[in-house]
C-alpha cells in the first residue's frame, strides 16, 4: 500500500519543521496566557449558569445566595493557583501533576493522576464545544436541534488546526481570548456604573418567578437545603477546570519558563476570580432568573408557566441584554465572543492531551507511538485520539451542557488533591537538606501553601462525589478505573516483553552466529517477479538454494517444469505434493522438516510480491504469499524475503512519494542527510 | 497474526478430504436430483401464486385462464429441458451456458451468460429463502415479521452446510425434497380424486370475490388485458429458474456424467411440468382466490374489504387446506416441507456459483483465490461470497418474493438464449466434417431442437423485458451490466500484469546476477530481536553489512553506542541523522543513496519484527516497522528481510497451528508430504 497519507498530511497541515527549529515555537506569556489558560476562563461561560441553575431548584429567593457561591468557588480557585505556582517552579519539566505525584507518590498515584487527567482533557473537550454550541444555537437560531453534529465538526476542525503545530494555534487564538476578557469585563464595568447611577435595566427573566421543588419547600433550610448549596457549589467549581494545563505546559514557556508560567497562573487566577464573582453578582442586580427546564420551571406573575416558546439564553447573554438594552450589536458581540472562546478552550486539551500522551507513551503507559513526534511539532497521534474520544462523548450525550458537567469536576479534584499531597511531600523531603534559612523558610511557607491546597481541595472532591456522584459523575470514575486498568495493562506488557527481550550479559550469544543458510525461493510461476527472486536469491550465495513450487494442478507442474528445462538455471526444481490443493500447509511442513534435519541452519524464504499502485489490486494479487508470509514468521530460525517486483501502476505512486520526500525542510541545509553521525 | 482461521474453520467445516478423494463425493442420480433440481422444483412454491396474482388484477373471471398461462410455461420448459439435455452431452465438463456461449459466440457473449449467471444465484438464494421465510410464517405465526431475519440466519445456516462438501448437501437434502414432491403429488392425487367423485371442497378463499384494477374494466380484452396475460406468464416462467443447475453441474455426477445428467433433466422436466399444471389446475377446482393485497383487493359477497386480519395463506397450502379439510396435520405437513423445500433450493446456487466463480477465477474474471478449492473440496470463497450478496439482497427487499421475483427472470432467459444460440452454431460447425450419416441426422435433429429452444426463450425474453422491466427488472439488468464490467475490468488487469510479467525469450536476462550484496540491520536498540537479525544478516556473508539506526533522541543513541561498544561486533554501526523525528524518511534516503552509488548491488534491509500472539498487541509493537516496510518494497533493487522474534505469548498460538497442520487427513499415509516429486 503506498504511504500517500503522508502525502495528504503534508497537505492539510503544512510543511514539518525541523528539530532544531523547536526553541522558535516557545510561547510568550501573552500568546501562552490564551493557548492554555483560555479553557479556566471559558468556564466564566457556563460556571455561573450552573450555580443559578442548581440553586433555582429552591425557587427564586434561595438565588440570593448565588454571589456567595461564587465567591467560595473564588477563594478555592485562588489557594488552588497559589499551589500551583509552586508546582512550576518545583517542576519545570511539565510533566505537571503527574509527574509530581509520580515522583513524591509513587507510581500508582501518579497514574491515578494520570487516568484523570486524560478523561477530563476529553470531557474538556466535550463540555466547551457542546457549550460553545449552545452558544452559538442562541445567536443563530436556525442552529437549535443541531447542536451535536455542529460541535462534532468544530472539534474535527480544532484537530485539524492543532496538527498544523501549537504556534500558529497560539496566534489564531489569542485575539478571540482577549475580546472575550475584554466583551464580559466591559459589560460588568458598564452594569456596575449603571448600577450605582441607577440607570441599570432588569433581564427579560427577572419578570418570572421559578417553580421550586417540592421537597425544597423550606428554600435552603435543612439538610436537603444544604445539600442543594453544596452541589451548586460543587457545579460551580467547574470554574477550576482548566488551571492544570499551564502547570503541564510549561516546557512550552519562553525563558524564564518557571517565572512566566508562574506570572500567567496569577493572571489568569485574577481574571477568573473577577469575570466568575462580576457575573454572579451583576445576574443578580438584574434580576436573572436560570432553570433547568424554563418550560415548566418558569411561571409568569400569573403562575402561568411559560412554555416550549420560550428561549432561555445563557446568563452571560442575559446580562448583555440588560446592560446594552436596545443596542443589539453588544449583545451579538459578547455572545458571539463567550460562544468561541468556548469552542477554543478545547484547544487547551489538544495543547495538553497529546504532551500527556507523549509522556505516558515514553512510560510505557499508552503505545510507544504516542512518543513519536509528528511532523509538525505536534503530537499528531495524541491529537487524533482526543479528538475521537471527545466526539463519541458528544454523541452519546447529544451535546448536552449540563449532562456533561457531571462527569466534569470529579478529574480535575483526583488530580489537583494528588498533586498538592506529592508537593507536601516534596517540601518535606527536601527540607533537611537545604542548609540555607532563608531557603528553608521558603519551603516552609511552600510547604503550608501546599497543605491548604490539598485540605481544600480534599474537601471540596468529598462534596463534589457526595452530591454528585449518582448525577453521573459515576460515569466519569468508571472511566478513569477504565483507563487506568489500560494503562496499568500496556505497562505490564512493555515490562514483559522488556525483561523477554533484555540481552543482558549474554554478549557470547551475540556473537554466534547460524552454521549455513539454506534458501528457498517460493515460486508458483516463472515469470519475471519469480525470475527476480531466484536471481537475488542466487546473489546472496546460500550454502543450500532450492527453487521450490506446491504442486496443486498436474497441468501447471508440468508447464512449470517446461519452462525450468528453457531457463537451464543449475539449480534443484523441487515440487511439495499437495494432496488437498493447500499452499501453506506443505510449505510449512517442508521448511519445518528442514528445521528438523539441521536445526544450526538459517532458512530464509525468499518470496516473490508483487507491489501494487492501488488498494483494489491488492485483492487481485499476493493473497496466498501474505497468508504464508505471516505463517512463516511463526517459526523460529526462519527469515522470510520479500521480493518486491512492482507492477507499472505502482510508478505513479513511488514517484509521488520521492518527490515528497525529496523536498526541502524549512532549515534544511541538506547536510549530511546520509553521512554517518560521528 | 496467527492463522487461527484454519483452526476454527476446521472445527465448523469439519477435516478436509484428500484430491484424489474427489471421485468419492460424485453424485448418483437419486441424490443429484434434489442437490441441483430443487430450484427447479421449488419455484412450483411460487409460481403459481405468481400467475394467479397478476391474472387477479382483471378480477376474479380472468382466473380461469391461469391453467393455460400454466401450460405455455410448462411447453416453454420442456423445450428448453429438450435443449438442455443437448448441453450436458456435448459439454460434459460443466462450464454449462457460459462455457457454450464463449466457445460458440465469443468472449463477450460468455460473459454476458456469466453475469447473468451470477446476478442469478444470487437471486436463487435471495427468493427461495425469502419465500421459505413467508411459509414457515405462514406455518408459525410467531414469525410474522420477522421474515428478513429468519430468511438472513438461514442464509448463513446453508452456507455453513456448503463449506461442508457437496456430498453431504446431496444426503440431508434428499429426504425433503422427496417428500415436496410426494406431498404435492398426493395432495393434486387426492383432489382430482375428489373431483371426479363430486367429493373436492372448496378453499377458504372462494367464497371472496376480487376486485379488478379500473384499467382493466373490460377484463382480459383489448391490450391491457393482452399484456397482463403475457405478464402472467412473464411471472410464471419463474418455473424455469434452476433448470440450467445441472448442467453446470455435469462433472459432480457419477460416471457417464452427462447420460445421467441427461436423465435427471428430463425426470426433473417432467416432474415439474406436472406439478405446476396440477396445482394450476386444482387451484381452478378448489376456487383459490391470491391477489397481491388480500385486505382491499378481496372482498365478501357484500362487497366488504376482508381487512387487515386476513391472512392469505400461500396456494398450496390453500389446496392442502382444501383437498385434506379437518385434517390439519396433512395441511401443516404440505405447508413445511413447501417451506423447507424452498430453503433448500438456494442450496442449489450454493453447488453451482462457486463452480462457476472457480471457473471465472480460472478464466481471470474473477479474483483467482476463488479457483482454490477449499479443504473440504468446495470453493469456501465463492461461497462466502454468495452469502454476503444474498443477504444483502434479502435485507433491502425486506424478504418481499413478490418484489424480487421481478429481477429473477432476466438473467435465466439471458443465458439460456445466449446458450442456445451457442449450440445452433456449434452442430452447424460441426456437421460439414462428420462423414457418418446417422450422426449427421442426430446432429440436425439436435441443431433444431436448439434452434426452437432459442426461438422460444428469445420471445420469451422479450415479454419478460416488456412486461417486468419498470416492475423491477431493470435493477437486474443494472447490477448484470455492473457485474460485466467488473469481470471486464478484472480481466483487463490481470491480462495487463501477465503482459508486464511475462519473461519472453528473455532467458538470459533470468541468468543474470545482482553484483553485490549490500546488507543493511535496522536497529532501534540491541534487544535480542535487534541481535537475532544481526547474527542473521551475518550468517548470510553480504559483501557490505552495516547495522544502522535513525538517531531521533539524543540520550538514545548515546545508550545504543554504549550497548554497541559493549557487544564488540566486528562491523559498523551507522547512525542516520534525523532533524524531523522521522523513522521512515532517513532510511528510504539512506537506501536511495546507496541504490544511487551502486545501482548493480542488490539492498538486503533486514528488519526484527515480533511476533505476538494476540491481535490487541499488535497494537503495541511493529507499528513503524510494517509502514518502513511497505514503503521499502517500492523500491527497486531491494529485498525485505523480516527477521522474526516470537514473543513467548505467540508460542500457544503456534504450537496449536502445529498441532493442526500435523493432524493425519483421511487417505493421508503420510507418505512423502516434504519428497520431491518425481
Amino acid at each position: 500500500m503506498p504511504d500517500l497519507r503522508g502525502a495528504a498530511k503534508r497537505l492539510l497541515v503544512g510543511r514539518p519543521v525541523r528539530s532544531e527549529n523547536l526553541g522558535r515555537t516557545l510561547l510568550p506569556k501573552r500568546l501562552a496566557l490564551p493557548v492554555f489558560a483560555s479553557d479556566a476562563l471559558s468556564s466564566v461561560a457556563y460556571a455561573p449558569d450552573e450555580i443559578l441553575l442548581t440553586l433555582a431548584f429552591a425557587g427564586t429567593s434561595a438565588l440570593v445566595l448565588s454571589p456567595w457561591v461564587g465567591l467560595a468557588v473564588a477563594v478555592v480557585m485562588l489557594v488552588v493557583i497559589a499551589s500551583y505556582r509552586q508546582n512550576v517552579r518545583a517542576y519545570p519539566s511539565g510533566g505537571g501533576n503527574y509527574e509530581v505525584a509520580t515522583e513524591n507518590l509513587g507510581g500508582n498515584a501518579g497514574l491515578t493522576v494520570a487516568s484523570a487527567l486524560v478523561v477530563d482533557y476529553v470531557l474538556t473537550v466535550a463540555v466547551s464545544v457542546s457549550a460553545g454550541a449552545q452558544y452559538a444555537a442562541a445567536a443563530l437560531p436556525g442552529l437549535a436541534g443541531h447542536e451535536a453534529q455542529a460541535a462534532v465538526v468544530v472539534v474535527l476542525l480544532i484537530a485539524l488546526a492543532n496538527l498544523h503545530g501549537v504556534r500558529e494555534s497560539g496566534r489564531a487564538f489569542a485575539v478571540p481570548v482577549y475580546l472575550y476578557i475584554g466583551g464580559i469585563g466591559i459589560t460588568a464595568l458598564v452594569g456596575f456604573v449603571q448600577y450605582l447611577t441607577g440607570h441599570l435595566g432588569q433581564a427579560e427573566s427577572a419578570s418570572y418567578q421559578i417553580v421550586h421543588r417540592s421537597d425544597l419547600d423550606s428554600g435552603l433550610v435543612g439538610l436537603a437545603g444544604a445539600l442543594l448549596v453544596l452541589r451548586a457549589f460543587a457545579s460551580g467549581s467547574v470554574a477550576l477546570t482548566g488551571v492544570e494545563a499551564i502547570s503541564n505546559g510549561v516546557p512550552a514557556f519562553r525563558k524564564p519558563k518557571p517565572k512566566n508560567a508562574a506570572t500567567t497562573l496569577a493572571l489568569l487566577g485574577a481574571i477568573s476570580a473577577t469575570l466568575l464573582i462580576s457575573v454572579l453578582v451583576l445576574s443578580r442586580l438584574v434580576g436573572v432568573n436560570y432553570v433547568e427546564n424554563p418550560a415548566t420551571d418558569l411561571v409568569t406573575s400569573s403562575g402561568q408557566p411559560v412554555g416550549d416558546d420560550y428561549q432561555q439564553y445563557p446568563v452571560i447573554s442575559q446580562l448583555a441584554h440588560a446592560v446594552f438594552q436596545g443596542f443589539l450589536p453588544a449583545f451579538y458581540f459578547v455572545a458571539v465572543v463567550a460562544g468561541v472562546i468556548l469552542v477554543l478552550a478545547a484547544n487547551t486539551a489538544f495543547n495538553g492531551f497529546p504532551v500527556l500522551g507523549s509522556v505516558l507513551g515514553r512510560d510505557g503507559y499508552l503505545p510507544r507511538q504516542l512518543h513519536t513526534r509528528g511532523d509538525r511539532l505536534a503530537y499528531s497521534n495524541g491529537i487524533i485520539a482526543l479528538a475521537v474520544a471527545a466526539i463519541v462523548l458528544i454523541w452519546a450525550f447529544d451535546a448536552q451542557v449540563t449532562r456533561l458537567i457531571q462527569l466534569y469536576i470529579v478529574g480535575v479534584f483526583v488530580s489537583s488533591t494528588l498533586s498538592q499531597l506529592g508537593m507536601v511531600r516534596h517540601w518535606g523531603r527536601l527540607l533537611p537538606a537545604e542548609p540555607d534559612p532563608a531557603r528553608r523558610t521558603r519551603m516552609r511557607r511552600s510547604r503550608v501553601v501546599s497543605a491548604v491546597g490539598f485540605v481544600m481541595t480534599s474537601l471540596v472532591l468529598v462534596v463534589v462525589l457526595v452530591t454528585k456522584l449518582t448525577h453521573g459523575a459515576w460515569i466519569a470514575v468508571v472511566a478513569m478505573l477504565v483507563v487506568f486498568g489500560l494503562m496499568k495493562g500496556i505497562h505490564h506488557h512493555y515490562e514483559q516483553v522488556r525483561a523477554e527481550l533484555a540481552l543482558g550479559d549474554d554478549v557470547e550469544s551475540a556473537r554466534a552466529l547460524p552454521s549455513r543458510v539454506h534458501a528457498i525461493v517460493l515460486v508458483s510461476n516463472l515469470r519475471r517477479p519469480a525470475v527476480r527472486a531466484i536471481a537475488y536469491a542466487r546473489a546472496a550465495r546460500p550454502s543450500v538454494l532450492e527453487v521450490v513450487t506446491v504442486g496443486v494442478d498436474p497441468d501447471e507442474v508440468d508447464e512449470l517444469r517446461a519452462e525450468w528445462d528453457r531457463l537451464g538455471l543449475p539449480l534443484p526444481l523441487k515440487i511439495l505434493d499437495s494432496p488437498f490443493r493447500e499452499i501453506t500447509r506443505p510449505v510449512l511442513t517442508y521448511v519445518r522438516s528442514i528445521r528438523r534435519e539441521s536445526p544450526r541452519d538459517l532458512v530464509v524464504v525468499y518470496v516473490p510480491e508483487h507491489v501494487v499502485g492501488h488498494w483494489w489490486e491488492a485483492l487481485l494479487h499476493n493473497q496466498s504469499a501474505m497468508r504464508l508470509k505471516r505463517r512463516l514468521l511463526f517459526m523460529h530460525g526462519v527469515v522470510v524475503a520479500s521480493v518486491p517486483w512492482q507492477l507499472e501502476s505502482s510508478a505513479r505512486t513511488r514517484a509521488l512519494a520521492e518527490h515528497l520526500d525529496a523536498r526541502p525542510r524549512p532549515g534544511d541545509t541538506r547536510r549530511g542527510l546520509d553521512r554517518p553521525d560521528r
